[in-house]
């Protein structure tokens, strides 16, 4: 049994925020698969076994349970020592952007891409309200790159391994990014980070498979 | 001039998390109200001096500006010895709390009522969605409530005064909590903490004025 267990599956962002920092640090984990399509996350069983908020990812480390990206990402940032902080005001800076992140950012993302990808709503107003939120967090991101490589302290932190967890998947946000262009640029540079895999390569569970 | 300056208004539940804990706690403290509703935490120069993501809350403490009210509370449990955690466990604990409620909670519940209290967008489909998305999170935090009295750890902590934000105005929110028995009795939990004061009581701008 591997180090490091993490609940996931291949189409969360979320939870390709960890995946990716274990890799990245090269620690000893393994990829446990979520049947979220079908509805494991939010059954009763892995409320009370696993996340009472019916979510993953759940990362399972020396006989303790964590939840939530942002508590596993600052909890590894310890265990691993890599990809945090140098010093208070760092860790706030960088818990600053986690929460940019959860509230903003991801959240406006992870809900379109659902919609448009998995859904399959088409477009309706919901997928237009979330459209103009989302790229209103893109507007904040872009304009705090400028500048700058990596968001906080010139060095990947877990604050770029946040909020970068759905920006791999443009076509399926169906967002074009080009205007954005130091996004782009700092998503490439974590791109080229050492050990760098795409979440579909990373996690397991892709492609789904095909309805009946 | 008071020792803690905090940039908020009297609608924001996101400005009253900071607000709260500085009043519950016996800080010199004094708002500054940012004038939300004519554009003004969006304009360049509040991005430029204050917070480049053109939202409140924003404290001023000894030379420090510090912007997203889950880290102005970190801030605060540590400078004013209050509403904190007893170790690094339980500092997860409530900063997992604090991120499902920035995620999921918070973020549902502030565009539902900003929709309908402010936007008066009247009942759309973005409406009922955001609607569907609050009551899941409510239900969680209600499950989580069964037999505790505050959220992490048996005393009110900074987690408490997160999830609590928006939850005083459930008539502009447009939900009927009596399904959330367990909510319903925390929320009176943290009314009868010594000190405690409304939203619109504590935070100037309230009641708006007419429109011409």
């Amino acid at each position: 049994m591997a180090e490091y267990a993490l609940h996931c599956f291949a189409q969360s962002g979320n939870a390709y925020k960890p995946a990716l920092m274990l890799e990245l640090s090269g620690a000893d984990w393994e990829a446990k698969w979520v049947d979220f399509f079908n509805g494991a996350s939010r059954s009763p069983e892995f409320r009370e076994s696993l996340n009472e908020m019916g979510e993953v990812p759940v990362l399972e480390h020396g006989g303790k349970l964590l939840t939530q990206s942002g508590v596993i990402l600052d909890y590894l940032a310890e265990k691993l020592d890599s990809f945090g902080w140098r010093d208070d005001d760092e860790r706030r800076e960088i818990l600053r952007w986690i929460l940019f992140d959860n509230h903003k950012l991801t959240s406006y993302t992870a809900t379109l891409r659902f919609l448009r990808q998995f859904a399959r709503t088409g477009e309706t107003p919901v997928t237009a309200f979330f459209e103009a939120r989302a790229k209103s967090a893109y507007g904040v991101l872009d304009r705090h790159l400028d500048g700058r490589r990596f968001v906080v302290g010139d060095r990947p932190t877990i604050a770029d391994l946040s909020l970068c967890g759905y920006l791999f998947w443009p076509d399926e946000i169906g967002i074009d990014f080009s205007p954005y262009a130091n996004i782009a640029r700092w998503l490439d540079a974590i791109r080229s980070l050492p050990r760098w895999q795409a979440p579909y390569d990373l996690m397991p569970g892709h492609p789904l498979p095909k309805k009946a």
